[in-house]
């Protein structure tokens, strides 16, 4: 099988290449990787090639289906922090990137499964405690905006037949590790990755705001998972709310204090920033699950096994 | 006060023009007209200066700010049935075009008010009888899937503070005069317009098929009063569902029996389609209509009084 993974070289990308190559779930094994990216992806394996270009140039675009593809994931994007920051390039990667990427999919002799990358953030204004699965979606970012349009797109080029899509969208991914991005769930990660590591960090939201987090290893997981649904599992509704926990940096600052004690905790201080807190506080605290539960995607047991998870990746590399 | 209309050689963008010259709502009175198409705009007023451009043309769209404006009426669109037929062509105007007139919109010196003209196809797949003001559309045509696009770009562009921007989801409006267009709700105007000028027709859709309509006049009066809202009166949310009345083509046909009787009616089989049967049932057949009465949206009082307007517009030209 060939696959495309777009923003290849990212932390989820790398995760879920290593996630395709290992795949055990009995389909055809994926022998050909091509890791598209703005930079080179790092990873090693004979079966990856990569590519460097932009996304949202047709000819780059095109250069990435000269030979049949079967699935495609598309992670690239501008982050929220970048999109908010430099509005025309979050359009630009976000918006004409993910129609590019589909268009130049109409060449291929078959649709190819395309999954989107979505978010929580499409989410914002007022919401209800748990977010219904036909909830209309007020982004209160330009990220949650154009990531809305990536999931229209998507669905309609389904509908037309041009790709066999499915867009999920991700809850806020924790925790990752090395440095901080622009992204501005950033400390969500940051509030145990720098503690662990001795460092002093600051939480820029209220410690009872609800988030609505996955870990590394279930976001790849379920990714991958995207990639191999029978389309009729989806009846004609390819958009797909990922499962996640329900937490509060209270709560993940208790969950540090059970691995790390309470040295570690001490280097989180508490300083809401009006504008992380307008954001991310209009993203949805959780959302129902069901339909996700049933078409086999997963979930983190708890926030400890979150952080758990994190340890060990730590410690292996 | 400058308005720029596009889509003004369309029915509703005439007939929106002619409303806005004769308003007598008490703001400063509409003393330019830029009256913007593909075609020429046949409104005859000294006020009014027409202009034919590819909206999506950012040089042409450009062009139509070289003056301040102060509100723009945004109606230019490929409709549904041309949409379905001509993906590419419809992505194009109904997007793009969109899109282009809104980064046009950032030269000007104050955010202008901008009037989406969105519409109820924008629904399909699983409603809910009444659709509530909160819920998630999924279009089941290429027309609807563009048409949110917009709605999601217009309430972007609004919340970065590069227009002052409003959508509001018009129903399907009827009874137009002249000759059937490439709309898949087309028939919703012939079959009362067509038997009362002595001519067969089809309806293409079964006879209980709840439609969701509202007159021209109601349709032209609700644009015009969305241009004249202030801000704060949306509290945040630019999107609004706007009334109409919930009829079948079954209590249409009895209607123009009352005016035209049982000759008028003989002259409608009915032939469902099943592709305009697909597309228009998936149309919301009511949508809660509180928050835009709040909002001083206007409703017909009945299918009756939809066709006595046909009948005396009719009668006058």
């Amino acid at each position: 099988m060939r696959v495309l993974v777009t923003g290849a070289a990212g932390f989820l990308g790398r995760g879920l290449i290593g996630a395709l190559l290992d795949d055990r779930s009995g389909r055809p094994p994926v022998d050909h990787v091509l890791a598209a990216d703005a930079v080179p992806c790092p990873v090693r394996d004979r079966r990856v090639v990569t590519r460097t270009g932009d996304i949202a140039d047709p000819a780059f675009a095109a250069s990435l289906f000269e030979r049949e593809v079967d699935l495609v994931h598309h992670l690239a994007a501008v982050v929220s922090g970048e999109a908010e920051a430099d509005f025309d390039r979050g359009l630009h990667v976000n918006v004409d990137g993910t129609r590019t990427l589909l268009d130049a999919c109409r060449s291929l002799r078959t649709p190819p499964r395309v999954v989107f990358a979505s978010t929580i953030a499409v989410f914002g204004g007022r919401l209800p405690d748990v977010v219904p699965p036909d909830f209309w979606p007020r982004p209160q970012s330009s990220y949650g905006a154009e990531k809305i349009i990536g999931e229209v797109l998507v669905a309609e080029y389904t509908r037309r037949g041009f790709v066999d899509g499915i867009a999920v969208r991700l809850p806020t991914v924790a925790v990752r590790p090395g440095r901080p991005n622009a992204a501005l769930s950033s400390f969500v990660s940051g509030i145990i990755r720098e503690p662990l590591a001795g460092i002093d960090t600051v939480c820029p939201v209220p410690l009872d705001t609800r988030l609505w987090i996955c870990s590394p290893g279930i976001a790849t997981a379920n990714l991958a998972h995207a990639g191999t649904l029978a389309a009729a599992a989806l009846d004609g509704d390819p958009l797909v709310n990922l499962p996640g926990l329900t937490v509060t940096p209270g709560e993940m600052l208790d969950a540090l204090e059970r691995v790390g004690g309470r040295a570690a905790r001490a280097r989180v201080r508490c300083e809401p920033d009006a504008r992380v807190t307008r954001i991310v506080g209009s993203w949805a605290g959780a959302l129902d699950p069901a339909r996700a539960r049933r078409l086999g995607f997963h979930v983190d047991r708890d926030v400890d096994a979150v952080i758990a998870q994190f340890v060990r990746s730590a410690a292996s590399t």
